[in-house]
């Protein structure tokens, strides 16, 4: 119950126990186009240029940079966590001119700033993290692409932690570039990072001034491995793929809405609970993240030796605070496989159990039956 | 039996369906430090900066190019087969100026080529490719690496092949930088890239000028995950580290010697058997690698009917030929748990079925009885 890897289904890592087939075996080919063809339900898009990069989200989040920033571009990234800071660190080290858009940690990214910044530059994209981490908050981004297209910039998104767990439509949204992650609500162990580019952002990568910086990460490189012409470009991790294949097919079998619905359900009977022991979420009101609860401290109680004992005595693996909030919130990750009403009830139980032990009065029970009545 | 992935053993398989735990989990810390620990064994190094890296082997390629080079360095890279070949193009998106260093592919780098090399360069490094995946060449590096420290430079290699099936002394031959994969003789699935840097090279990567081009391969940042701080980098792919550990755990109960001791006797005895059918190994007669055969295709046989009908058949997976070796050449992986007497007689006796077929007389027994006695 981190903020990732999340659990995995048995038969995703049974998948992984099957033999090794090369990169070229045209059973393999296969699998790659049946993987591109899930993520792109998955992703809600038609973008051809939809496939797993070889490595973990924040591999993908360079796959984006490095094709689409060439040295000079100005950019503007939200920053409302550890990801949008990560990401002004990649675009720099490509050669970019970062205007950052910041928001205090565990907020949003408005509209509105983003807006005041594309009053300053001429970006060649814009990019936010939708579900933070870090934080628990989810930036809505409609607006946001919207603004960034009026601005003829291209939009990039991060959704690592969001695909798969709430609402993400990459062509009705209007994105261009998007990253994610395998180990949050897909429920696959990481190690691949799938990505989309929109004909738009493609065109921008294949029509480069300047090689691409990255030759693992070029998509003018990729291209030819993960489309029709099958070049050889680097082995591609075959059992990941095969994981991933997986944990696809289970994604698309619940249905993408339902798998969203599990996620809110869940995320309200935890809040409910958490309330109900005076405990309370620290991102922003109306912007709280279904897959990932960031639980404020309360007064007076060990951060570290609560998530110790968590681990030790129950189990249960809940994330640190980083950055600003390091001793200040607890991370709770209902992703994928582990968003179960179990879950959240061995959660609360375990919370209940270690806030009395040190002396806290919490009504476990109560705690319990706000759980049950939170649908 | 391609040029990797090569096949894995069932305990490795088994591996990677344990449950996920965190990428900072004290179960993964302990784990972490163990793969470091049998790397090292298997590199022969003291090397205290030895891990894997979280992509491909071309991922280590291009690991010691960004953290290595800076803008406008020189570079001396042997160019013999599709690796040399890539790694010029890595170090060229670095900023390198590359001095190419080239022999006709399935030849070896010579001594004298690269003391000709520097004798026109004061180059920041010079780097060959040990085993040539695409040829089956061996270059010695021993020399090789003598001529670059006298001129002040560093050595950096690439073992991606080489490493586990025939010797590789890091530190005896005073390597700097060194690359692998998981997928040739280590038997393990792709997905890792196995690395170490010696204190010097450390050094040039830790006092560089510029920030390193790429976030996800920054030694400087990669450190304080795999070294004693722990501080979270980038989500480690936890399921092929479990994989690799295991994988690692087998090559050093088997003992490396023994294994490459194995390679050798594999190769002799597929070589043997090709001799009595008439066919040959096509790469530079005494620099002959064990563990990857470039058996030349003989006049009037269709190479590519040739494999498809291999894997249809037979079930047998072996390489094509690429770029001036392309329909010239198959590619005969004996890697790791692929390296086996049966193996080598299945494939003997598919040849020569294929052979047959084709009507070219070939003698499988004469074939099968010459593999017997190679030893």
């Amino acid at each position: 119950m981190g903020p990732g890897p999340s659990n995995v289904s048995p038969s995703v890592l049974e998948a992984m126990s099957r033999p090794l087939v090369g990169h070229l075996d045209p059973v393999f080919v296969k699998m790659m186009e049946e993987i591109k063809g899930m993520l792109r339900a998955v992703f809600l898009t038609k973008n051809e240029m939809t496939f797993p990069v070889s490595g973990t989200g924040s591999a993908g989040m360079e796959f984006c940079c490095v094709n689409l920033i060439e040295p000079g571009d100005d950019v503007v990234i939200g920053v409302n966590g550890v990801f949008g800071t990560r990401m002004v660190d990649v675009a720099e080290r490509c050669g970019a001119r970062v205007i950052k858009v910041e928001a205090p940690w565990g907020r949003i990214i408005e509209p509105a700033q983003i807006a005041a910044a594309l009053a300053t530059c001429k970006p060649k994209f814009v990019a936010v993290v939708h579900a933070e981490t870090s934080t628990g908050a989810l930036t809505p981004v409609e607006e946001i692409s919207r603004l960034a297209h009026d601005a003829g910039a291209l939009m990039v998104l991060d959704t690592v932690t969001s695909l798969a767990g709430c609402p993400v439509r990459l062509d009705e949204w209007g994105i261009d570039a998007v990253y994610s992650g395998t180990q949050k609500c897909l429920s696959c162990p990481p190690g691949l990072s799938p990505v989309s580019l929109s004909p738009r952002a493609l065109q921008v990568a294949t029509s480069r001034k300047k090689k691409v910086q990255s030759w693992y990460l070029d998509v003018n490189l990729l291209a030819s491995y993960w489309g029709q012409d099958r070049v050889y470009h680097h082995t591609a991790p075959i059992t990941m793929n095969y994981a991933l294949h997986e944990a696809l097919r289970l994604v698309l079998v619940e249905g993408l809405e339902n798998r969203w619905a599990r996620h809110q359900r869940n995320h309200k009977a935890l809040k409910a609970g958490l309330a109900a022991m005076g405990l309370e979420i620290a991102s922003q009101e109306g912007h709280q993240l279904w897959q990932l609860n960031a639980v404020r401290v309360p007064e007076g109680v060990d951060e570290m030796a609560t998530r110790k004992r968590l681990l030790t005595d129950f189990n249960i693996e809940v994330g640190a605070g980083l950055g600003p909030l390091k001793g200040k919130i607890w991370r709770i990750g209902l992703m994928g496989e582990t968003s179960n009403l179990a879950n959240v009830c061995a959660c609360l139980t375990a919370f209940g159990q270690i806030l009395n032990d040190a002396g806290r009065r919490t009504d476990t029970e109560a705690a319990l039956a706000a759980m049950g009545q939170s649908n």
